[in-house]
């Protein structure tokens, strides 16, 4: 078994990097995983920030190896009435509160199979009121990597919450969307996919407005322009993206997650 | 031998992870024992910040599972006449400086077998003087995670210092303690456990005082109260925690590290 | 195969941690050879500091088992006509944008065959306009962690930029240089090697001047002086570097990278 290719579980939190707790759930993931590689996501999410979280999510999982598992804590919402959810789709499995953080999952991926955890003999004994990245998706991941099967660890669930990221209004030459995530060039980044661009007939030479600003075309990288100036591309993860070469267009045009945007054909 | 069951050496220091310093110590790690698995526990301790590691320390370690070791460095005083520790458990090996931050290990666990490091010719061949997390701490957790013995690379020692984590003043149905921990929720951690207040007779109908402000009654989470107001609960390592649902305690308050915090029957 | 001594790759980057970017890469590289080790040297280079990356690169790869590659995505010019570099020396293979990166590199190693990447059919297929660290070093990286042969992946290149890290000015008992980079503790490190220093013919006797203060001597610690005093001594990665024990040189001389030091016989 050690030689097998080994599963990956992954993991996406708001924990930041100085105080241990992520470190703390590889060493339970660990102790009853030892041929697990875990990879980090991110820790630095914005304290209870679901939204940037799955905007990240969205953005990463993919590019994993299929039956990988994604572990994300960001509000949990621990001792409240909040689920925690395990999201089976083609190729991944998710472990998620449920809080809308899979919304943009549950839109992009067919045939999700959904349960909620409750077996709490698959969680750690001594249950602590507030860790329960440590306390349960940690030791449920672990187990979930050593293919014990999702009906052992939870039941199946209908009631998971959806529609986190709003979307787009669509018209004829004209898409009204707004900033979903800004990331840490100072990249802000909108929910106006480039499908949702092929859809309303706008292409290249398209009209971009933000903050009182126009900006002309969609550009093919951020070096097409000279230093300092804003542009619009479709970003790596294939969406409306506001840049600037070597600067912050969130500082420039002082936006970020909420800005609304609107693109139309010139 | 690669497919045993692999051993797991922790990292835990005040290097942040702009420099290169974490992934450097662990190059040379894995130069030596290609098969062990490396996981950071914090290099973003606050530098020189002793009592910090030790906290994150003491509630991290006991995750991992059996045969662990952790390395510490964080003010090792190189170029001092400080020693370098490795302290044998039950379950775990530490390597750290002897500088008080393994106190809190001293005290929660029997039996430890203390050496200081003595065996030059297991650290790197050409020593720096400014750098002995690369050149002695990384090589000596990689030989024994290798499982050479510990009278290879040290000898005996009796004289470790002790004592950095105040311990709180116990009276019948009231503690007095002080915060030792803040972390990045602004969560503040004091020195007073559960056993503590099992040990005062204080319920969870508590009455705690901080900064001028009361707080009554242990919660068993953060939801049970709205977002922004201030509660006292037992944190995820067993020690009484002021923290604020979807806020930072410490930003309210004020307060940090150091701060004097009251716990008495109401 | 899975049992083998692992392959290492490293990463080096200016992404930050918050956005999943260096995670994004590590999975496109599992995906590729699971059985490889990915260690993070850096992902906090400040934005675009391809001097500050050098540097850093320069202080960590050697301490890396032989066979290791070293990835750095910093300032690749995505969507200009920089190449990408693939430089194969006796014990190393790094990849990098062809942007003076690996400046001391090509400075220190002999006999490095200089290739640049060409083969797209090795990229991932669907190639974004602006994230060719998880499109192009990631899998290439993986690829080359197989040992696929470089000539299946790029082709001979002669004109790889260089010159990146100004040379110090040498006299006999004189070295004048300049601060290259400023670490995470505030210590200063210059362009002055100890070799340069063994050249001039100057000892541990010198006299160091930087920003109008005058520093007696060259130290073996940290801890030598008090705390906040400013000292001298050679790092760990064998240059003249201006500190403070227990404090930031840096702040107290408002210096950093490009600040002037001379170091002359006493």
């Amino acid at each position: 078994m050690g030689c097998d290719p080994m599963k990956i579980i992954t993991l996406l939190t708001d924990f930041g990097t100085q105080d241990g707790y992520a470190g703390t759930m590889k060493g339970v993931i660990l102790g009853i995983n030892p041929h697990v590689t875990i990879i980090d996501i991110s820790h630095e999410i914005p304290k209870w920030d679901i939204k940037a979280a799955a905007f990240v999510l969205h953005s990463a999982y993919r590019y994993f190896p299929s039956g990988t598992i994604h572990v994300i804590v960001v509000d949990p919402g621990v001792g409240s009435e909040r689920e925690i959810l395990a999201v089976q789709t083609k190729d991944y499995l998710f472990l998620a509160p449920d809080n809308e953080l899979l919304s943009l999952i549950f839109e992009h991926e067919r045939d999700c199979m959904v349960y909620r955890m409750t077996h709490r003999e698959k969680y750690l004994a001594d249950l602590s009121q507030t860790f329960h990245g440590r306390d349960i998706f940690a030791p449920v991941a672990a187990y979930l990597s050593k293919n014990v099967p999702l009906s052992e660890i939870g039941e199946p669930y209908q009631d998971a919450v959806c529609g986190l990221i709003p979307k787009p209004k669509m018209d004829l030459n004209k898409v009204a969307g707004e900033i979903v995530y800004q990331d840490g060039f100072g990249n802000l980044i909108s929910n106006i996919s480039k499908y949702d661009l092929a859809e309303s007939g706008i292409s290249e030479n398209a009209v971009i407005s933000i903050k009182g600003k126009t900006i002309h075309g969609l550009r093919t990288s951020y070096s097409s322009l000279s230093a300092g100036e804003l542009l619009a591309l479709i970003s790596s993860a294939g969406f409306l993206e506001i840049a600037c070469n070597k600067c912050s267009a969130a500082d420039i045009l002082q936006a970020g997650a909420g800005t609304k945007v609107v693109i139309r054909t010139s």
